[in-house]
């Protein structure tokens, strides 16, 4: 019998810079049951991404802000328990973009994406599969264009983001330059993802790092980080060179104003374009998008690595891992672990 | 009889900050003759174009910088005095990328480009029909790709680049707002060449003036200054939106490093692109957009303004103009006045 007791993570104050377990309170609440139309998951992976961080200002962006006391948002994958929705049966496997970091959840039947338990482990869903992954596929194919030959470095290569972007770009045939702050993920980088060359931005200025290593410059710049990775990648720009902006982490926590593109003048010199986007622009995609990726994870052309944390009460220390360096790979939640 | 003395004005020192006569030295030296594949030229109009201070630095950019003693780089049409070069005739007509500033010029005959003094008056061709209208065309119809209906905004549109962008902007069916400085200029903005609003930025605030002009938002932002402009522009990014960086004149004389573009991450929250080109990049289309252009000229859909000063001499004063707000329309020389 499945518990009756929800737990989740509730937003209790706003961070000024860092996010810290103190803005979040774990709480037990009875369960909410499903209503005509709605669906009951048991949520067994909870996502833990970067762009939360924009989720918790007062400020809207891409997405409304969460209200102080409501539920932390997040994408999860889980397993219906009770459907009263004509598309569900209870022991589906479904994709939510916002179950929540919460153990059950209760949400609209055609808000769920159906996953396929064969096509990869499940926790895939919220990784490779999921946001992350789609993230870097997109930006890299759609956004970056990258073309076999192309000189590509990215940022925050050994990202959730960044490895699947990293990985998809020696696929396509391009040379791959991955930047990642110590001499373990770089090592992962290159001996496991198998990428060109590795740049630890914590050992080496990043400006001469790429001159050495790209010295005919750089055709796409993948960007999850911004600031002086930014300004060292723009300043070696190649003709028609495609920089994606995909995150500026490395911006999210500021209190005082962000710093920007410092050199963007060189999109002049070079005819260069700096293109953002959100996954979400190619949603329509995403079924394919899956299926290529989860061939990939089949074959191991495509690596992941997660650190699976156990249990919805991690989540308050968890969310300040991903901006200090110490996660490394997919950060997600099993919230099915005690 | 032609003089066989050229008056020519070379560099003498580089300028920290903004250029001043000071740095320009007006000199009669002896006019030089045509070799074998060579053509003299009589210059008739000398264009003076902001890129002009790109040049005076030591460092190179995307064209060498000028020696110091070397006579000063620029763009000009004028007539074939002498040919030594099959393709060109005496009385030719002619545009060359580097006639100097001087009064006569030396050039290989297959680095010059015919011109058609009927089909529009040859100062045209150092404007709407040179570099400067080129970059608006270009920037706006390929790079912007503004289409019918699309919310255009043009900084520095009373300039020589912005002028051509925003009347094309208003051809092809866009909402056109100008930014330029002062109510003289805003009035021509709307007055003469009918665009839908301008923005005096030196009256006001310009990140509350686009908001008011534009509630919806900025499908195309044609930017020649960069700097606060750029940024408020970037704030009312709608999705999807082009950002066409055709130049950044705020930032030309610093001489602390430059302000960025701070707010690039709105690039990602709209999915808006952000792209630099230079004219030259679009050489193979420039005699088709060269007629285009004259046909609107002579159909009054492009007007033009033009501020001539007389000979050589005026150069070292002209240039600083371009930077203080002084120069109102395409600035150049007409090297044949006294």
């Amino acid at each position: 019998m499945t518990s009756s007791v929800n737990t989740r993570a509730v937003l209790v104050s706003r961070p000024v810079g860092l996010p810290l377990p103190e803005h979040f309170r774990v709480e037990q609440v009875p369960r909410a049951e499903p209503g005509d139309g709605e669906v009951l998951v048991e949520v067994h992976y909870i996502d833990v991404q970067p762009a939360m961080r924009g989720w918790l200002a007062e400020r809207p962006a891409y997405t409304p802000p969460i209200e102080l006391g409501a539920t932390m948002r997040a994408q999860g994958v889980g397993r219906v328990l009770v459907s009263r929705h004509a598309a569900w049966r209870e022991g589906d496997y479904a994709l939510g973009g916002n179950f929540g970091v919460q153990r059950f959840s209760v949400q609209r039947g055609e808000e769920l994406t159906r996953v396929d338990p064969e096509l990869a482990p499940l926790q895939q869903y919220v990784g490779a599969l999921g946001s992350s992954g789609l993230t870097g596929y997109f930006g890299m194919l759609e956004v970056g264009q990258a073309k076999p030959g192309d000189v590509v470095v990215v940022s925050s290569a050994a990202g959730a983001v960044g490895s699947v972007a990293g990985q998809l770009g020696k696929i396509l045939g391009c040379r791959v330059v991955g930047i990642a702050g110590g001499p373990e993920k770089c090592a992962y980088l290159v001996d496991e993802l198998g990428l060109d060359a590795a740049i630890d931005y914590k050992a080496r200025e990043p400006y001469r790092a790429i001159q050495e290593l790209c010295p005919e410059g750089i055709d796409v710049y993948f960007d999850n980080v911004g600031g002086d990775l930014l300004d060292a990648a723009m300043l070696h720009l190649r003709p028609r060179a495609r920089v994606v902006i995909s995150g500026m982490i490395s911006q999210y926590n500021n209190t005082a104003p962000s710093v920007g593109a410092r050199f963007y003048g060189m999109l002049l010199v070079r005819h260069a374009r700096m293109e953002g986007f959100l996954v979400r622009d190619y949603a329509a995609q995403f079924p394919t998008a899956r299926k290529v990726l989860a061939q990939w994870l089949k074959e191991g052309r495509i690596k992941t690595r997660e650190q699976i944390l156990p249990g919805v009460e991690s989540f308050p220390a968890a969310l300040p891992m991903l901006f200090d360096g110490r996660s490394f790979g997919k950060l997600m939640i099993c919230a099915t672990a005690q």
